[in-house]
């Protein structure tokens, strides 16, 4: 029996982070549409320009007309100050407002491509798992203690994860690893807390700047090839069509708690 | 069939982290063992006074009196100069004096236990993954590259790995991250470098001052008395044994490159 999508994903806090282009973007245009009156958008990104003009859009869109507020932060998450600065935005608000906190750990990197032999330099590695682990255990762990489990209130926390975390690609030992430790984070997290619904979420190849960049800049010439001929053969998936499976699985919310779904799986 | 074992690890340099004490130490002793005489072992710790003393061991050992040379190098792996030590050290070092280079990245700490959602301060997150992820692959590469691929050269890179890498544990959200990195990283090593051997071996709950550590401040309560009654129905491996089939997977050198091999798997 399939489980019946919920209409809506209720009275929420959205905060988003990555949003204000590619997939992050996506998720919150498509959520905005699905969350009712009242609800706020909290997106964030380093990029203020584009972050200001989705914000224009969504508040001049049908949702943003009905009574669902857009906010956004300006934050580099790879420091302590990024995220402390989206801490503050969320913090203003009241739990009870809400029925519904919803944290998408959308941000992401690459990082540079290159072959694991030649990782020498810790800061290098250091300042790739800041931006790409830590700010996300920190940011959900904000999320969580600023909205602590109150009845009448639901708790949402996704990873944008990707085939990275479970299988091993060729000069991308960064982008692999960092993956990897956050699938685990959030499961660890989903085992701690049955309460709080956790879902890693790969969203598949999709023709976004960071699809664009894994086709030119990976350092494994097969690799990169291979990327290349996906684009040519038209496999690569549109941010609205993964993003709509990955807003059906939080409508219907019956996923296991912690679990790791791809776009493929459904 | 099974794989003969090979009767020694040949003439080699051997790099071991974590060395002092538990199973690192029980890993030098053990290669002390199975290398041929002009070996080199490099033991590396933060504790220089217990590194001397094994140092003072392995010389007076039968090893030691055939020919297996005993280095060690006082480095906390968590800062980069911990690493550009150790690096020093096995530079002075010429790969023609070897047929095989071993790394043993067995350094390693628990972290603090406590509830994934109270990781609100970064510095806790990125310290921890400084020392357990960034300075693991840092040393592995700066091996590789003082290192190069050569004829007649083995390389073989291990990480002491932990079931923790594969399942989550409450309240040990960085231990296990740390570990899914680690052996998603070797992985990606593996899939680029087929002629470095490269082995995850997770050595099951070892009779070790880590073991302890785990029975005593695992946050979680049922599962720090789930540690408790390992303990007390004696279910708790000996390094020695552990190592031993550690060992036996080197010598037999059959695995399947990064592979993830724990001590109940064979």
């Amino acid at each position: 029996m399939q489980a019946v999508a919920a209409e809506d994903l209720g009275t929420a806090l959205c905060i988003i982070t990555g949003a204000s282009r590619g997939f992050g973007r996506t998720i919150a245009v498509q959520m905005s549409e699905l969350v009712r009156p009242g609800s706020v958008l909290v997106l964030v990104a380093r990029s203020g320009e584009d972050l200001r003009m989705l914000q224009a859009d969504l508040t001049a869109s049908k949702a943003g007309k009905a009574g669902v507020v857009v906010e956004y932060v300006v934050a580099d998450l790879g420091v302590k100050e990024g995220v402390e600065n989206v801490v503050k935005a969320f913090k203003l608000r009241s739990s009870e407002d809400f029925d519904h906190v919803i944290l998408v750990n959308n941000a992401g990197s690459l990082g540079t491509s290159r072959y694991a032999k030649t990782f020498t330099d810790m800061a290098d590695v250091d300042s790739y798992l800041s931006f790409n682990v830590s700010s996300t255990l920190c940011l959900s762990a904000c999320v969580l203690e600023a909205f602590p489990r109150r009845a009448g209130l639901r708790r949402t926390v996704v990873n944008v994860s990707s085939l990275s975390a479970l299988q091993p690609f060729k000069s991308w030992v960064l982008y692999c690893s960092g993956k990897a430790a956050r699938d685990m984070m959030f499961r660890v997290l989903a085992e701690e807390d049955p309460d709080v619904r956790v879902l890693s979420y790969a969203p598949g190849p999709l023709n976004t700047a960071m699809f664009e960049e894994a086709s030119t800049k990976t350092f494994d010439t097969s690799l990169k090839n291979s990327f290349k001929d996906m684009i040519a053969k038209g496999e690569v998936l549109t941010c609205e069509a993964s993003c709509a499976k990955l807003m059906t699985l939080l409508l219907k919310d019956k996923y296991i708690n912690g679990v790791h779904i791809d776009f493929y799986d459904i």
